[in-house]
């Protein structure tokens, strides 16, 4: 495929047109401003990735490569004319962007990845290393486009035209780059000219398919509609429902995954309605080191976020306890494929997981 | 059983101590304020049932049945006289009372019983004859507590001490009387010092299963925890659950039945897990002229239930479509054993629901 400049501009974090800064929409304002919020500073990018501003692991990863990037050319063009000493500086820069979000696996991969290109330059005068810094930032940009335009070719061949699509969460454009994982093929579907319907559970408790996934696919002009939660069972059983594509946080070795809350119970439905169901994401979430799901911790979030988040006022006693678990894991028996950059595999999972990881 | 007037008092819909007054919890208030409404005049009967402020079939028809002795008695110390005048009244009274929900069944079949017992006595002198209806509306009152008794014994002998229980909406006291239907079993448990732990589903979009079930479980001191519905399949898995106990709003002859939208999710996931699934409610929710499931039509509601009801703001673009149905039909196969006042119903339900419907 061929990445364009104007592809790269179109994404929801990108480098600004002046290359002074990197531009993301604020997805905290999501789905009532589409608010551009421009990062110059550190301190910006920081506050930009803790706030959820931009969220998503390939997102925070692209806004970060951006970030190193901005950050160099903004001390090139000011006192820094020695290499070395930008290493030094942007050494700096990048634990504290690292510090926004410490378990944000692609965050510290991003940081260390531009890093690693100035570290093995500083011979280089600095506007030549901030050149490579822009190149490499745009290389994580681009094959996270690329990467996920595959999930979604890989994906569109599970369906055919006007086929109903089930998804939960958001995996989608603003959580990665171009395409999205879960929801890929559809992207690329409507690009194609292939219409497919969208069923996009709402995802309590942060709303993240109300706010999120059917802000996308309407404003890419795809036929979507939000129903809550407990809803999908009823969609499935009118016939609306062809395939359920959902994202993944960690694919074990045996093919169980953990994704947001919920997830497990959709493809328990699905199976009840003869309905398949995937996962998409791309190879480097599969975790060899992790032999099943029950290997996979969960965490457990602020009661908050279910009584009175978003609220005009508490759902529920104060005293109430509730459980508020952030994802689950979905047996492998209740799968019917696992869709990646690399290809779709089938089960057994536990052989082809293998076959998948071991291959260029 | 004994029903004392204790019994009576502590309902949330009753007769007030001096006589002159309905007095309901306002429900809309829950779970933030514990408000009583002190009703005496037919627009405000009207407007308590009009606005949920007072909800749930029995507890309207017990509304009902206070409201139109609280009418009569004023109309008796006021300037009616004779008893055929105050049949007269009262027929305005009751057709403008079940002007306020035509749809609501129990409404008008309490407001017709207790017309009936006056068109039976007009040649009475007033005082006595509205001496008649207070003891209809407490007869009304005492046999919706019964009935929910026997249900909550006959649901009680299906569980142990210690289980947990799933349920899904609000069928509880503030829906009934004394000890509501689904959760009856709970509540009569915890009177005999039996516990039971409870997993309410916070039932979106109107949030029943949060602002009220979780509401009247706490305050009785049950051990409730609240869930996002898309929490229920992990809760199963975790072992927490022992059964699930669901309301009812219709059971057809072979046994699938209507109740609030995500019922038939639940009953998926318990069938998944190997879960018991039963539903509770009164006999007269048995429908024998209703064949199956597929003959039950399904309400649709208002997309802004989803998108806007109870937020600071919007949590979908204006222009997403929202699919918002109110029930789902749980299909028969799903479905363990019916739970009536009359006794447990198994399959085959076609036969034994037939039976259940004979006897005395």
């Amino acid at each position: 495929m061929v990445i364009t400049q104007k592809d790269l501009q179109e994404c929801s974090v990108h480098l600004s047109s002046d290359e002074l800064a990197v531009e993301i929409i604020d997805q905290t304002q999501l789905p009532n401003r589409t608010l551009i919020l421009s990062l110059t500073t550190a301190k910006e990018i920081y506050d930009a990735i803790k706030s959820l501003a931009v969220r998503g692991a390939p997102a925070i990863g692209i806004c970060a490569g951006y970030g190193m990037y901005v950050l160099a050319a903004g001390k090139a063009a000011g006192a820094v004319t020695d290499s070395k000493e930008l290493l030094a500086q942007l050494e700096k820069d990048g634990a504290y962007l690292i510090s926004s979000r410490p378990t944000a696996v692609n965050l510290s991969w991003a940081v260390k990845r531009m890093l690693k290109v100035l570290s093995q330059h500083t011979d280089l005068p600095v506007k030549e290393a901030v050149d490579l810094l822009k190149a490499e930032a745009q290389a994580i940009h681009r094959e996270d486009i690329e990467m996920c335009y595959r999930i979604a070719e890989n994906g569109l061949s599970l369906v055919k035209p006007g086929d109903g699509i089930l998804t939960h969460c958001n995996a989608g454009p603003l959580a990665t780059s171009k395409y999205g994982t879960a929801t890929g093929p559809v992207f690329l579907a409507k690009e194609r000219g292939i219409e497919l319907k969208v069923f996009s559970d709402e995802t309590r408790p942060l709303l993240q398919g109300a706010r999120l996934t059917s802000y996308e696919l309407q404003k890419a002009g795809v036929d979507v509609t939000l129903i809550c939660d407990n809803m999908a069972s009823l969609v499935m059983k009118n016939g609306w429902v062809q395939a359920c594509f959902v994202g993944c946080d960690r694919i074990a070795a045996n093919g169980d995954f953990a994704n947001k809350i919920g997830t497990s119970g959709v493809a328990i439905l699905a199976k009840h309605y003869g309905i398949p169901f995937y996962t998409l994401g791309p190879r480097s979430t599969i975790d060899m080191d992790c032999p099943t799901g029950a290997d996979i911790p969960i965490e457990l979030r602020d009661p908050e976020e279910i009584k009175n988040m978003w609220y005009k006022e508490p759902m529920a006693l104060p005293e109430v306890k509730c459980y508020n678990p952030s994802f689950d894991v979905t047996d492998h028996e209740l799968l019917t494929a696992i869709v990646t950059d690399k290809g779709v595999v089938y089960p057994p999972f536990d052989v082809n997981l293998k076959k998948i990881m071991e291959m260029e």
